[in-house]
């Protein structure tokens, strides 16, 4: 089973992905998680040019394809590989993400993501993906408490930005059934359960 | 005027570059010599990932998708720029490569290349393109002798290989106008002249 996590920064995907490879493990699970940008030898190269706070004037159209070079790579040198043996792929981040910070975010057309994925990823879409959500202004109190300071160049865009990537991901859940959205400002536990909730009620059907 | 030169690898593309970019300083122009994969900061970067030799691994998809990265980036900072400037821009590469080599070389469908080519370069296509074309037996013996072992990544490519980029670039030819195949056994000088005649019959129009 493939399951992608999604969400803005801050939205407390990385404290449940851990919570989950545990929950998996403890039910004799083989797990994988991987993260976007990076995963992989080259994708972590990538990682490191789309990251860089000296790189702001980076347009858009190659920040797509940066995000999509990665990819390509995670899937055909990991996930790939893993799902064939069986093992459980959980990865903080995945396509839905460029659909809403590049397309919804930065402007470039949605039907133009589209076809960018299926070059990038073909039919290697996550089984579920769970959006994280909390509203714009909770993230950034939890990105000033947190960050001191240190944030990389896709943190630092401005709060416009993150309503329309928000808003983007929420048009992503009226289109895609897998997509599941949970309010990200309930607390770790109640969260936690709900994804549970959903993987056991998946496995029943 | 935006100019782009192509061709397989040791086809002398370099050296008619310099010699045109000579001549038109001499006809005092303004004149930029670019290169691709590369000619930005972030550019430059990425074509650091491509031409490493230890990525042996890396996959058609993400090449495609790094090059045209490279690309997206190169045409908004630099090739955009100096056009609205009038100065005369000479790219070593450009778009025909991924299409030759992405496209025809590694089996990447000839329409989802040129989709990605519309999102990285849009209307930015070079007024005329010289191809030098010389035959695959020729471009590995000047190898042979000019490197002393001493190849990138992509230059370690097979023969057949070869021969399908090669071919591409034919392909290419029969469906674009501005594609000039120039027969590259030819002397210097003479395919310097043949290049010339082509720009001062363009000029004439």
């Amino acid at each position: 089973m493939f399951i992608s996590f999604e969400g803005i920064d801050f939205s407390g995907k990385s404290t449940q992905i851990e919570l989950l490879k545990d929950h998996l493990i403890d039910h004799n699970k083989k797990v994988e998680v991987l993260r976007e940008p990076g995963g992989t030898e080259i994708s972590e190269k990538i990682r490191n040019i789309l990251l860089d706070n000296k790189h702001e004037m980076l347009v858009a159209e190659a920040e797509l394809f940066l995000f999509s070079a990665s990819r390509s790579q995670l899937v055909r040198e990991k996930i790939r590989p893993y799902l064939e043996k069986g093992i459980y792929v959980i990865s903080d981040r995945f396509h839905d993400s460029s659909t809403a910070y590049q397309g919804y975010g930065r402007g470039i057309p949605i039907d133009v993501v589209s076809m960018v994925h299926q070059l990038a990823i073909g039919d290697t879409i996550p089984d579920v993906t769970f959006f994280i959500d909390i509203p714009v202004g909770i993230a950034n109190e939890r990105k000033k408490k947190k960050s001191k300071g240190k944030l990389d160049r896709i943190e630092l865009g401005n709060i416009e930005f993150y309503n329309r990537v928000r808003n983007g991901y929420l048009e992503i859940a009226k289109n895609e059934d897998r997509f599941k959205v949970i309010n990200g400002s309930q607390t770790i536990e109640t969260i936690q359960n709900q994804i549970i909730s959903e993987l056991e009620l998946m496995d029943r059907r």
